[in-house]
């Protein structure tokens, strides 16, 4: 079971608390709705020990939960001394004080107490806590945001989420959502979102709602978006990635859909870090790794239009990652969270 | 010279770590561009002692300092002991390690070492912080923020600002300009702003734009917009008091206006609530006491368009302290964060 709500993490770069003859490693977990991944993480952030195995979110949590078991049982196997505990990042909202699962829709779950189930099963205390802050822990401690107190990173996939850094503690807010950087307002009374809100920054820059946009753009002009159709087999399958891919050919629509995203996700992240004032700005995400121009793009527009304080103290860096940031931060924000309590309970 | 960013402040509600005899008291200054006002606080946040001194800011750094420094002594004058510290809060940019006002249009001041000056003049360690954030440093101490560990205080007044305490600290970001919750995107692309950006929640819903969107209602309506034009006295004369008078007696286009702006600061505040998730969000300043029928239209749209996780946990409120605000939450944010190092130096 998860306590880090009472606890304060070390800052970055502070001695590791946990055994000192044999680096104590941590189990991370990356729990999404259709796989699971796992691996164990040493205090530098290196991974081993890397398991995974399908998730059928379909036959319900304890099914979920044995092949969640298993894939970390299988880790722990080439551990050489037991590990100090598991972290688990999951696509939904956690109430990080008991590790409860509220609501994770790709996995079908509500109120499901994935942490105390799991800290049972596996003999280890656990930490759990949405996925995408569990990244942002892995940014903060072993990626982009090595050194720094006051960081927010921002992932742009699907949809787009957060995890803000300040003062050196990773924001937590009153019911541990902080960091909901995609749904700050973008265009006041605008699209409509897939939260009870309009408007919000993911409903015009993430992942579904460029693909909302391109479909719309080439359903009102079939003529300029015969390529993107043709591209995609028709006008519902048009993605992300189709953008990209035409974009890169010089598609006259795609390139425009780029443009405005890139506006977009630049208007705001002005706001967020005028709201914030980080020295670094992380941004990562799908959408990120196939327009990599975004980045610079972002730059440029948080350093001449933020308020002068906040643009001259914030750097716009890559998240550095990559494919095994899930495990890597789920297990740093365990050993963050709980080694606290002193390891093993 | 203020020291604050390198301590923590304890929660509010935590035995008071100064003198236990005498309540112990400090003094709380609230500078602005035309007056300074002063007062001694105790712990409970009662203030004695007021004084205030015309600001001649055309007269340069030393004259206004003499200024403060004389209606700080009047305040000191009726204390019965030596008073514990000084808080300064002064609109503009502060550097808060040093006590440096960095910039500060109102005063002409840049890099002027206010917290070194004060605290020779007057024997007594100064912290410093801008306006805002000493404000909200008051409401959490001693107004509508006691007992909380998450809360936005948002003021709506000529312009917008903020202050944001999250898991019992307030937030300063790297450059201490955390919580500018007025310059977050309200329209992408939007109306230009006060600010180096163009479509900020400020650029809508502070006070400065409310004149302006009235302004550009008369001008493009004469005939609707001529009740507005003569309770003014000209066009250029339209103020948010002009607007908020005419809209209680019923005008079309000052209705219009109101309903435009709680529409505006709604979508902001949404936003806002979802990117901190704070358990209080407190709303002040002159625009809101002219308005407060905005507070219940503010707390329907965050309970009703927020991500559920954060509408459940959020109560929206207004600002308590009234016109003491400044001196309160200046002497309390000097409390908070030079106590710890045990009082005088």
């Amino acid at each position: 079971m998860a306590h880090d709500r009472a606890l304060r993490v070390r800052r970055p770069g502070a001695p590791d608390l946990s055994s000192a003859d044999t680096p104590a490693q941590w189990v991370g977990v990356d729990l999404g709705g259709t796989k699971v991944a796992t691996g164990l993480v040493d205090p530098r952030g290196t991974l081993t020990g890397e398991a995974r195995r399908l998730v059928h979110a379909a036959k319900g949590p304890p099914t979920v939960l044995r092949h969640v078991v298993a894939a970390a049982r299988e880790s722990v196997r080439s551990a050489r001394s037991p590990p100090m505990g598991v972290g688990v990042g999951v696509a939904g909202q956690v109430h990080r004080a008991t590790g409860t699962v509220m609501y994770a829709p790709n996995l079908k779950w509500k109120d499901f107490p994935l942490g105390a189930k799991l800290s049972e099963a596996l003999g280890l205390p656990v930490a759990v806590s949405n996925d995408v802050v569990a990244v942002a822990w892995g940014e903060w401690l072993h990626g982009a945001g090595v050194g720094s107190n006051d960081i927010v990173c921002v992932f742009v996939g699907t949809g787009i989420g957060g995890g803000v850094v300040s003062g050196g503690r990773m924001l937590e807010g009153a019911s541990s959502a902080a960091g909901e950087v995609g749904h700050t307002a973008l265009v006041a009374g605008g699209r409509r979102c897939h939260c009870p809100n309009s408007g919000c920054l993911e409903a015009y820059a993430g992942g579904w709602a460029i693909s909302e946009r391109a479909r719309e753009a080439a359903l009102d002009d079939p003529r300029r978006g015969a390529p993107l159709v043709r591209a995609a087999g028709s006008v519902s399958a048009i993605s992300p990635a189709t953008v990209i891919a035409l974009h890169r050919n010089g598609d006259p629509m795609a390139t425009t859909i780029y443009r405005d995203t890139a506006r977009y996700l630049s208007d705001g992240m002005v706001g967020i870090v005028n709201a914030f004032n980080p020295d670094r700005l992380i941004l990562g995400g799908g959408v990120l790794d196939g327009w990599p121009e975004l980045l610079p793009e972002v730059r440029r527009a948080v350093r001449s239009r933020c308020q002068p304080p906040a643009a001259r103290a914030v750097h716009v860096l890559p998240a550095a990652l990559g494919k095994e940031a899930g495990v890597v931060g789920s297990a740093a924000m365990a050993r963050a969270t709980l080694s606290t309590l002193g390891g093993r309970r």
